[in-house]
């Protein structure tokens, strides 16, 4: 495959910023597809008559852009586009987002038992460690990709009868609508970027280093009881979120 | 410094989660405190009668999770507590944000230029490429440690007057506010998070390879024209960000 373009050698722009817009344009335009791979270093060096490491500027750039995606031993592909969500600001179940933009989730029920607080999950339900708790750990997978692991804890106390239901099929802020002490009426969320470990890596498929999203939902009735306290993270190069506002002032 | 607890051989609980429940402990209870070293792998390895890899364990997942931060040849040392933002999903100045929690950040006008826009810029300012648009390129620090660096872009045409400005003192939505043609009126944000390339580590002060949340801003007037389109690269380790919401359905 051969992409349009020449570079210019007379004009003040590098050479490496010349390829990279070559590139990107081919894929802005819909040329190169998600999916496609793209020529070797050694293709780009002669067809272009340019240097391996002018090649590997323009190409570094546009995958810590996320416009393409290195796979070991395979080569440089256009990337898929990542999963977008509206999730942030609203309070709606994974399957209504995904439903939403036209995707179909699977859930696979890693845990869902009775156990015990720890000192810092006891903190985020508001329970002494060692308090009885109710801990759900999911998988989520969209076309059999694995997207996000979420750790779910609840008080026991008051979600015991959560533990009747069919996690695999059902959602648990319908569950938790069920009863009004267990209703969720305000969820506060933190976003945090960090680099997978060793089993998070594992479990979603990607490499250790790779970049994961870490999303913390701590969710409340109207008391104010903490009811859910869930640790998602999400694959940083399948997820993407949105959030709208309207300027007030 | 030896930490309070013992490790029981006797029970089902693995040594290393014992010893991460011990370290979290005293983190928790506020006995170590931010910017504390612990002690090293061999002081926990003689202390506790244990193996090298245990402490291996329990260190990692608590850097994993952010409790703990690793210094290349110093040592490992209770991290910081993140930067806490209000930001996504509200309309407010770098500098209102901070100043709220406490914080003065200061300012480094990196690029401040008219220059063209790329293919890729363009299409997110609804301008053709090639098109006369502003840059601005802003690195925020807060305590003279890199935080965040900002690209901005804005059309040239109804944004000129911006250039007038210190952008070392002032705020750009100050500014924008200025002329009701460019007052934003609405922003869409996505959020992304990836690892840090060469040259935004650099800038940044962190490793390549360490993890960078990208927060990319389409600023809209009150008719729908783009004004402003920023991509900002925080520090994965120094930032969290909070959001709020209440259920109305």
């Amino acid at each position: 495959m051969l992409l349009k373009g020449l570079l210019k050698r007379d004009i003040p722009i590098p050479l490496y910023y010349q390829l990279k817009e070559i590139v990107l344009n081919e894929i802005l335009n819909g040329k190169l597809e998600a999916g496609d791979c793209l020529p070797t270093e050694n293709e780009f060096m002669s067809s272009y008559q340019i240097s391996r490491a002018t090649v590997r500027q323009a190409m570094t750039e546009l995958v810590n852009e996320n416009y393409l995606t290195r796979q070991k031993g395979k080569g440089t592909f256009v990337s898929k586009p990542k999963i977008t969500q509206q999730y942030i600001n609203r309070v709606e179940t994974y399957k209504e987002q995904m439903n939403k933009i036209g995707m179909n989730p699977t859930t696979e029920v890693i845990i869902f038992q009775i156990t015990k607080a720890n000192l810092a999950i006891g903190k985020e339900l508001g329970l002494a460690k060692g308090a009885k708790i109710i801990e759900l750990v999911r998988l989520r997978l969209i076309d059999a990709e694995p997207i996000v692991v979420a750790k779910t804890y609840m008080p026991y106390e008051i979600c015991a009868f959560v533990l009747e239901h069919n996690m695999q099929e059902e959602s648990l802020y319908q569950i938790l609508a069920e009863h009004s002490e267990t209703r969720i009426t305000k969820v506060k969320r933190t976003i945090e970027a960090v680099v997978a470990g060793e089993s998070i890596a594992k479990r979603l498929k990607i490499m250790r280093g790779d970049a994961i999203q870490i999303i913390r939902t701590s969710a409340v009735n109207s008391k104010e009881q903490v009811i859910e306290y869930t640790i998602a993270k999400y694959r940083g190069d399948r997820n993407l979120f949105v959030v709208e506002t309207q300027v007030d002032r």
